[in-house]
């Protein structure tokens, strides 16, 4: 990549203008890039190819594979629902690799840890590259400079984005469900590997040459509801078992119990109370994670004490969640993910926990995202600069360690809030520049941390509400200052040349680099 | 028209090979065109040009369709869940004219007698011609040499693949809506214009230009279920009616009460019986006229006197396959359109009752079709020759009356019955060639009339089966003399040699020519 022409984003960031070979655009500022041409047109099939009795079951996941065409260089997708239980990626890869097949593209939703057992791959030559996140040892083994290809991370909405738009053409998608028949209908709600719902498998399924459904949980038509829908499907496939179950879903889904998160989560819905986010029929969207689901509670006891509810919730769907649903403090859960059996659960039981996709919720380049109706997001970050610019996709060590998910696409919520402890592991969170740009800052709007609350200057109608208040407010550089009193000021994460991937925006421009960490 | 090329297609009919300006396919034999190319695509969108707030809402029909920029020689299309009791489409063409907008297409789903009011639209050039079933007085006009452009009827499938595959191009898509919000996610199943489902505008929605949802229904996001997406949609509206619900609904899906209806559904019926096709699990369709109906009483009873249920029916649903759903004696309906009110209430309640699509049932340009996988088929037809070919368009006075619906789709099933009277006002049913060939023979398995039962000689497992039954099973030639014995041989229409109309097959080829009816 050294050769590669690098030119200054809108951004700041200095971006290759060509990656793996084919054309990339430069990052122009939020809503400034205007796609033209056409989205990507699959070829017209017939059902004279396709078996008229609707039993598209073939005898083995390599036998699809191989009747798919699998050759030399192909783009083949996969999708994140079993999470680090996953089962299928490294078996497609094994019989890649035992077919002698090369250059693969591998072109996962996501990557988990259990995908450490393909760097071999990466090694010798069956994988080329993967474009997705990577998550743990494969995001360490790129940021050593390992990998041939450049990754290239995308949020959920802009890998749908990205599909569509033909970036990324799929040769062979395999997606895996806890429920099929076998005409190819699918969903994941029923099974020993339920994960509730396929979205991320969505695009896959539209665009993809070639769609394989695999499932342990092979039902007669219809396999009802078709989250996936057969009509896009060529084959489908029967094994034993498509994940393990208590590594699909997160056992650790719980309420932080660290007393710093829990006051960074009160501060967080006082603050939401104050400013008035938290009004009848409003909507939220908060991650999984520990600090998040406290921010729910909070929320709960607020809308309770108000008499109040939510008109929807955006999930990721959790335990403390459908309880919000089932206690009738909200209307709907629009759920992309379910995190726990519970959100499986429901989800199978009641039609108002309704899934979505990355289409509906995330995709910039459709007409309209569901994000922009949530009235507040609650996100993670690992870094955020003194202009309110975050990273979530490296530590500040330089290393790759993390997807962005739906992250960028939530950004464009109408509040997006960031609860952070002011440092992690004695290193501050708030920095001069952020090691790898994921959020532009005019989209964050709030930092709520253990030692104040930071609003971006932007957001003059929030500064205005929040006066009078108790609410500790203070400006981003005086928590910077406060955590560098504490712990010193960071050192910077020391980087080579090399790119070793590139972190798209959801309109499919390039937001900035992540480069060969330097040991 | 007169000038253009006709050539002979492989059911031997003379057929143009262009259409209104375009270039036709001559029909190749069923399944025997293999269609190239890619499937239509889309402009790429971008959320930037939408409101971030998900308000799509304008002010009025006028304004939407002024907004998606409506001029002369568009392409404009309605579905038809309303039918009869449609508001939407004359509305539509009254503010074109009132506009001054000229020589526009209607692609609706179908049309309805209530769409009469359109004919001075034909008549003033504001529209130039009609693509979509004409039932009633617009057929008449146009079996009148009346319209300016050639009619082309597709059957639901058809008119799926016909936009899917870029044959018909779609500028503005207006779809009603009993239940929307203003981002554009609608249903059909609540409010006071309920039709159950919105299938026959799932492809105007994906693949038009600029999709219009009206509503007199709107509620706030999110609209649940989202029949159609509202990441399709460009603008909403809100009008004071969309419909008139006692049209909306047929009120005349009533089992026939006719001696010899009655006998032909009971015929049917046991045909069914005594060749196997009702076993446990197995799986049917029916439409909704009065001896389809009954066929499914005499299908209840003879499930319940063996204990056994379906898997799954397809409708028209209608009170008579809820209350076998209710019963328990299916497991699904997979349900493409309610024609009753009890069909929109199951819909709405029960999750069994599913909405399905031309897409999923019926596009022959897909990776299969449900169509493929129903063990029976009941359907009719205003006549049938002695090879087994099929007309449901015309009278065998040459008038064309009415549309294709699902009817061609449905042909694809493992057994089709067409239970038909020998005769209807003195007129024999089964001819020496059907006036308008809608069905090749090879698809088309069993005639069932009141004086006999004839079965396609192709299916010699059928004509096995029923060796040793009291059944009436006679050649279609010796039906066809019964009836010539009692009402004499019939006249054959007279036309002339303009072509009025074309039927396209499901693939999108031409399978015949509906001409001038001579005066």
């Amino acid at each position: 990549m050294s050769e590669i022409k690098l030119v200054e984003n809108a951004a700041g960031r200095l971006v290759p203008v060509e990656i793996n070979g084919e054309p990339a655009v430069p990052f122009k500022g939020v809503g400034k890039y205007k796609p033209e041409g056409l989205k990507h047109a699959t070829k017209i099939a017939s059902c004279s190819d396709y078996p008229n009795n609707g039993n598209k079951q073939v005898s083995s996941l390599k036998e699809a594979l191989i009747k798919a065409g699998l050759k030399n260089g192909m783009t083949l997708s996969t999708h994140h629902h079993f999470r680090n239980g996953d089962l299928i990626a490294n078996q497609i890869f094994d019989i890649a690799k035992g077919l002698g097949v090369k250059d693969l593209r591998w072109f996962p939703s996501a990557s988990f840890p259990c995908h450490e057992h393909l760097i071999r791959y990466l090694e010798d030559g069956t994988i080329h590259h993967i474009e997705g996140s990577m998550n743990g040892p494969l995001g360490k083994f790129a940021s050593e400079g390992k990998m041939r290809g450049v990754g290239v991370l995308r949020s959920h909405g802009g890998r749908y984005q990205a599909v569509q738009d033909g970036e990324v053409k799929i040769d062979i998608a395999v997606i895996g469900a806890a429920c099929a028949d076998p005409f190819g209908n699918a969903n994941g709600l029923y099974g020993e590997s339920a994960t509730g719902l396929l979205g991320f498998a969505l695009a896959d399924s539209q665009y993809a040459d070639k769609v394989i459904v695999v499932t342990d949980n092979m039902v007669s038509f219809p396999c009802v509801p078709w989250q996936i829908q057969g009509n896009y499907v060529d084959y489908t496939v029967e094994i034993e078992k498509l994940g393990i179950p208590e590594k699909i879903i997160s056992g650790t889904t719980r309420i932080t119990r660290s007393p710093d998160r829990l006051l960074i989560a009160e501060l967080t819905a006082r603050f939401c109370d104050v400013t008035g986010i938290i009004h009848d029929g409003f909507s939220f969207q908060t991650g999984a994670g520990g600090t998040s689901l406290a921010v729910s509670e909070y929320f709960r006891q607020i809308m309770k004490e108000k008499g109040i509810k939510a008109r929807f919730v955006r999930g990721g769907s959790n335990k403390y969640l459908v309880s919000i649903l089932e206690e009738g403090l909200v209307d709907y859960i629009l759920d992309g993910q379910t995190f726990d059996l519970e959100g499986v659960r429901s989800m199978a039981e009641n039609p108002n926990h309704v899934w979505t996709s990355p289409f509906t919720s995330y995709n910039y380049h459709g007409k309209g995202i569901f994000a922009g109706m949530v009235d507040v997001v609650i996100l993670g970050a690992t870094e955020v600069d003194v202009n309110f610019n975050a990273n979530v996709v490296t530590h500040s060590d330089g290393y790759l360690l993390h997807g962005i998910g739906g992250w960028q696409n939530c950004l464009f919520s109408k509040t997006v809030i960031l609860p952070l402890p002011l440092f992690r592991d004695r290193i501050p969170i708030i920095v001069d520049e952020v090691t790898t740009l994921c959020g532009p800052a005019e989209l964050i709007d709030v930092i709520v941390t253990e030692r104040g609350i930071a609003i971006n200057p932007r957001r003059t109608d929030l500064i205005e509400k929040v006066k009078g208040s108790d609410l500790p407010v203070k400006s981003i550089k005086e928590l910077k200052e406060e955590a560098e009193k504490i712990c010193g000021k960071p050192e910077k994460a020391k980087f080579n040349d090399q790119i070793i991937a590139v972190v798209k925006w959801v309109d499919g421009t390039v937001l900035d680099v992540v480069r060969k960490v330097k040991e």
